[in-house]
Formats: C-alpha cells, sequence, structure tokens
C-alpha cells in the first residue's frame, strides 16, 4: 500500500449554512483556513442531494438524484489537492423517513442543517493523479 | 460557516455493556470523564433501536421503532452543551441479517455489544440553541 | 463502561491496491508500520464483498456474499489484539448503481479503489478475550 503519515493539525467543528450547497461549503471553509489536507464527517440533514456509483466497467459516473429531505445518517471523507486544487472525496448514507438508507459517492446536497468535524493533516503535499487501471484520481504519495 | 477550532484532549477506547442504553452510555461516560466536548463512533451490535427521522416542514421528529437484533453498521456523532448539559448527538445505519440498512437519527439503543472511539476537543464551551429556520438546536459559535 | 485512554501515534493516509483485499490490507499494512492499536475509516469501491451478521441467539455469524461492485458508503473500525495477533474489527455501508445500501460486519472485500485514513492509538495494549454472554471476542482493559 502507498502511503505516508502525517502531523494532526487543527480540528474544527463548524455549523454548515441552511441552504448552502455541503460538498463546496466544506472545501470553501477549508480553503479560507489554509487547510491543505483533512479528514471529515459531517452529520445532519439535506433538503436533497446527488449522489454517484462509479460504473468499475465503463469507468463512468452514474448519477442519482434524490429530490426530497434526508437524513445525513453518515457523511465522511478527505480533503486532498487535485489539479493544483483543494479537492474534497466523500461518501454519504441519507435516510428517508422510513428510515430506507440511499448511498453513494457524494456529489452535492442542498443543506437544511449540518454540523462539520474537520481534522487538519500537516506534511509532504498529497495530490490526486489520473489512474489508467481505474480511471479515477488517485493519491500519488511522492518520494 | 460559524466554526472553532478545538484541541485534542484524551482519546477513550470503551466497551459499552451489555443491555446499556447506548446514547445514554456514551453520554454518562464523558461526563464521568469531564468531558465537554468530542466526536465519536461506535461499532458493534444492539438489540433493538428507536431512531428518528426530522420532518423538516413539520419541525417534528418521527420515530421509527426496530424491534430487532442489528448489526452497528456505522455510528458517530459529537457531544456538546444544550441547556448547560452534556448532549449526544449521533446518527447511525443498522443493518439486519439480509444486510438490510436502516438509517437515521439514534435517539436510544439497546446494547449488544459495541465499542466505543472517544476524542475529547478542548477549547472554547460550546452550546447548542433554538435555530428558528430549521427548529432545532444547533451550535451557536461566540465571539 | 470499561476504557482506558490513549495518546494519539501517527495518521496515515494510504491507497489500498487494485484487487488487494481490504481487510488484511489494513491488517498487513499497519503490522508493517508497527502499529498495535488504531482506529481507521475506508472510503472507495469495491469488486466484491462478504459482509455477516451475527446471531445473537445462536451466537454464530451469518455471511452475505456481494458479487458485484459497489461504492463503500462507509466502512470504519479499530484495530486491536486477538490472541496475540493485530486483529482489524470493522463495519461498512456498500451502495449499488441505484444507491441501495447493505450493510454489516465487513469480514472480506476486494478493492477497486480505496483510500484509507488510520490514527495510531499508544499506550497500555488491548486485548480481546472471548466473552460468555454475547460469545464474541470483546476488549478487556486490564488494571
Amino acid at each position: 500500500m502507498q502511503s505516508s503519515n502525517y502531523k494532526l493539525g487543527r480540528f474544527f467543528l463548524g455549523r454548515l449554512k441552511h441552504d448552502s450547497e455541503l460538498v463546496r461549503s466544506v472545501v470553501n471553509f477549508a480553503r479560507g483556513k489554509k487547510v491543505k489536507m483533512a479528514v471529515f464527517t459531517v452529520v445532519g440533514a439535506v433538503k436533497q442531494a446527488r449522489l454517484a456509483y462509479y460504473d468499475q466497467a465503463s469507468h463512468e459516473y452514474q448519477k442519482i438524484e434524490l429530490d426530497q429531505p434526508l437524513e445525513i445518517a453518515s457523511c465522511f471523507g478527505n480533503l486532498s489537492l487535485k489539479d493544483g486544487k483543494l479537492f474534497a472525496h466523500a461518501h454519504a448514507v441519507l435516510a428517508d423517513e422510513a428510515s430506507k438508507a440511499y448511498a453513494g459517492h457524494m456529489i452535492k446536497a442542498t443543506v437544511f442543517a449540518a454540523e462539520l468535524h474537520l481534522q487538519e493533516l500537516l506534511g509532504k503535499k498529497l495530490e490526486r493523479e489520473y489512474d489508467q487501471t481505474t480511471g479515477l484520481a488517485l493519491w500519488e504519495f511522492r518520494g
């Protein structure tokens, strides 16, 4: 396994704004704080969401539109760099009023109310690069 | 986004008691250790659980009773203060014998076996206050 | 609740190898780094997986074979010792192309692409021991 180890930086708790877009809010917040790498979790509820499933054969994302209010039963991921810019990779499990779960790659969601827990990581810059085998932008750990 | 940053305090691993109530156990444990803020995860299994879904229009919680043994596929949340008292906000994904997922806001659950991972956070006191837009008790980050 | 507190050690980010077995990869990676205790999360996608549900009455695991490509919507757990060897306890929520969730105890999975976030914990050795009430190997916190 390629890997590297990092020092723990600041730990942030945050309250996402009602009606903001969840993924962009996390990225913008982190950029504003000069965070370069992080792991984070989010708990709360959204008004609607777009998840995705990556087709491992065709190498294309299939979008799943969830146009209804949902609990964020789980949402976590990481921040690193892609094309030199801060990039969030997050997956989520959302839940409807019958506790039915909808899960996948989180593209975007409209916040009803949500709490962010973010652990900054300090160390060597971590960039994503195109990986031919999977068609995905994966971490490249250098030197 | 309103936010604040915290120092990392103690990290606890714990084994919840068989037949104890999960959410109350986490709160009582943390209170006993003088923890004021934390993020935590729980993994294990429960004998039964009560989840909830927050109706974003009516501002009321709808309860979902799950009267069967379930795996805790995911459970995480945070501890902060509400009305001056330590309060747990946790969401969960539970799973039955066919791997079907039940997800939502975790109100309570009876522990079969469960492991707690809890990161204490140190810093300015963090209180929840009533938010008119959502009808929820949300974090207020002061000064 | 039995518990103990730990110091935070190294924080690793890692990229699991395509076609590797997920759970064994995490254990082998940690062993190679001399990690004795940890909490970890994994995000990504798998080609197939075997989950399990623990029957609380018969004390037997029921296996659930998922022979299809799935997103890892959530996967987290811990590392401690069992029979003197490093042991991973992980649960997961997987998702298919319709965002349907499959959740439970993670026995093994074949990695398509996956990212590991692992927090090493330092302190007293933590061993699992057989617990008669549940039939499971649970943490024993000593003196």
